[in-house]
């Protein structure tokens, strides 16, 4: 679960009360590292950079290395204190994960089979380290310092490339029985219906990704639909990306509106599947798509209202997530703040 | 939580360890109630009465009564020790209930409206007792003693006149932030799909319960498909229940074989959906539909094992319920005894 390292830096912590923990999300994309106060509240000091996977793993320990030095010494400078008052370091990392080993099952996007990410990263440092799923991690930040501060019980969906999710009850999150719980981008909610990456038919995932409300958005233009869309994208329709759909919502063109009330009913089934099923007291959404705003949240409570039960969707707040790129670096730090002192 | 009676037999009861649990759990058919012994166990007595509901719920509470007095006596009598060996009762009863407050919201069947059940049969008995939703129980029941013994973590979907579920996690029943948790039998997997008594559209229910898989069956029928089943019910169709259709697929009609490998399916599809998003060690199915045995469960393991990731399925066991119809009764004394006692 926790890494130990046994160097100099390690011993010498332990004689004072720790005050910070860094955070460390590894994405696709980039990579954000920040330190939080054990007790929480804004991160006192982060950076983002890109991850660039293809040069390797060794690389991307390297710079995460690199970026947690930098921004220790920017809190010491700042806060005053040594480096010796970082209790430790939570990871999220795409997954699937094993948490006990701290490794990295595999990784298409990152092109990761079996790697050690956990005790990597604790050895560079020399710091204790934790690792959970990145998706985890983001649904963690959100109950602890985001749009779910407060609540026991928390359902958390994130709309980008693909639909990530997580579960959080009585402060935990669900992580299953091998680790692998949380995928509800890949519920089916139309048996007979689209195709999905992951290969099967009617995944949540198939119609409310980024990339498959563009789909479906383009796919009704082919059909002969008209929209400022076509205008938006000088009549290259492959040119179309979820941004582009929401941004034609919040110029109010109809069409565009029209995916997004779909979107938003097939969001609102997933939604009160997991209400039905858990009765939480918030489902958190994040992603690009709430930029949509009212246009997605609207539909959205209305589809849920009509589809869970009554005394569940009373006692659920369906909001947009409040802490956006840093969700998971800061629900990486609550893992490892859960998991080193016992409570968040 | 917990009635607290204070009469003299519950005073004389705390002067040695308890040794027997009163499970009640009351149906829209039947009343059973039966004594297990705190540590499990087959249960050492029961009874089995018509719940008779129109008669009022004074006329339930004194029945249940009555039929505690005569498990116990049975009890003592086989065993010894007297009636102070019984710690309390467990109750079960169907939802929406309210598990502070011991009172049933409301039940169609039953026609129960804000009904303190658990006070009223915790004072006509002169025992603490505990209350919780049947399908809650049945599943506790079954993770208790029955199919699920053992693991740490379980979703038990009974399939009877509808579909009821319950949530096992780490051995305890996950209850939501209001009670209503567990409504698997109106998740979403066919978003335009049949209707649901329920009101909306394309729930489980809407295919898999016993009346459903029933009236699909029919359909067909009526549509030209040739089956055996039109002999068993003597050309009648509005005759056909699950139990016909179950019978015509053990007797190896196509048909029939067809409407359950598609019962097959749709639930292999809220199976999967449960097992991406909470990774349990076993899927607990219960109620008539098991009868079909490997006509209902190889093709239901196919489907999930299609639609979930592959780490949560091996990780999960799908198995038909061991306890049928005392799983209820026994899973409401395992309520009682972790309520009471902490741990079960």
């Amino acid at each position: 679960m926790i890494s130990q390292p046994s160097g100099e830096a390690t011993r010498s912590r332990q004689s004072r009360p720790a005050r910070w923990i860094v955070g460390v999300d590894i994405g696709g994309t980039n990579i954000v590292v920040g330190v939080i106060a054990v007790d929480g509240g804004e991160p006192v000091a982060r950076r983002i950079l890109p991850t660039e996977a293809a040069r390797g793993s060794e690389s991307v320990v390297e710079k995460v290395a690199a970026m947690l030095e930098e921004v220790t010494a920017e809190t010491v400078s700042t806060y005053g204190g040594t480096r010796a008052d970082v209790a430790g370091v939570g990871i999220g990392s795409p997954g699937p994960i094993n948490r006990d080993r701290g490794t990295v099952i595999n990784t298409p996007n990152l092109g990761w089979t079996n790697l050690p990410l956990r005790d990597l990263i604790s050895q560079a440092v020399d710091l204790p380290a934790t690792l959970d799923n990145d998706a985890n991690c983001a649904t963690y930040g959100e109950w602890w310092l985001g749009a779910g501060r407060g609540v026991s019980s928390l359902v958390g969906v994130t709309l980008g490339t693909g639909i990530g999710g997580g579960v959080v009850l009585n402060g935990e999150i669900v992580h299953g029985t091998s680790d692998a719980a949380g995928e509800i981008g890949h519920m089916t909610i139309e048996f007979t219906g689209r195709k999905c990456t992951c290969g099967n038919y009617g995944c949540l995932e198939a119609y409310c990704s980024g990339p498959n409300i563009a789909a479906r958005a383009r796919e009704g233009l082919e059909a002969g639909y008209e929209s400022v869309l076509t205008q938006l994208v000088d009549g290259q329709l492959d040119s179309i990306t979820a941004e582009t759909v929401y941004e034609a919502a919040v110029l109010n063109d109809p069409y565009a509106n029209e995916v997004m009330a779909d979107t938003a009913k097939i969001l609102g089934a997933g939604v009160a599947n997991m209400i039905n099923l858990l009765n939480p007291e918030a489902v958190v959404i994040a992603g690009g798509v709430t930029r949509a705003g009212e246009h997605l949240f609207t539909p959205l409570r209305s589809e849920v209202r009509r589809r869970a039960f009554r005394s569940a969707y009373d006692a659920c707040s369906i909001l947009p997530a409040a802490l956006s790129e840093t969700a998971g670096m800061i629900g990486a730090a609550a893992v490892f703040k859960k998991i080193a002192f016992g409570s968040v």
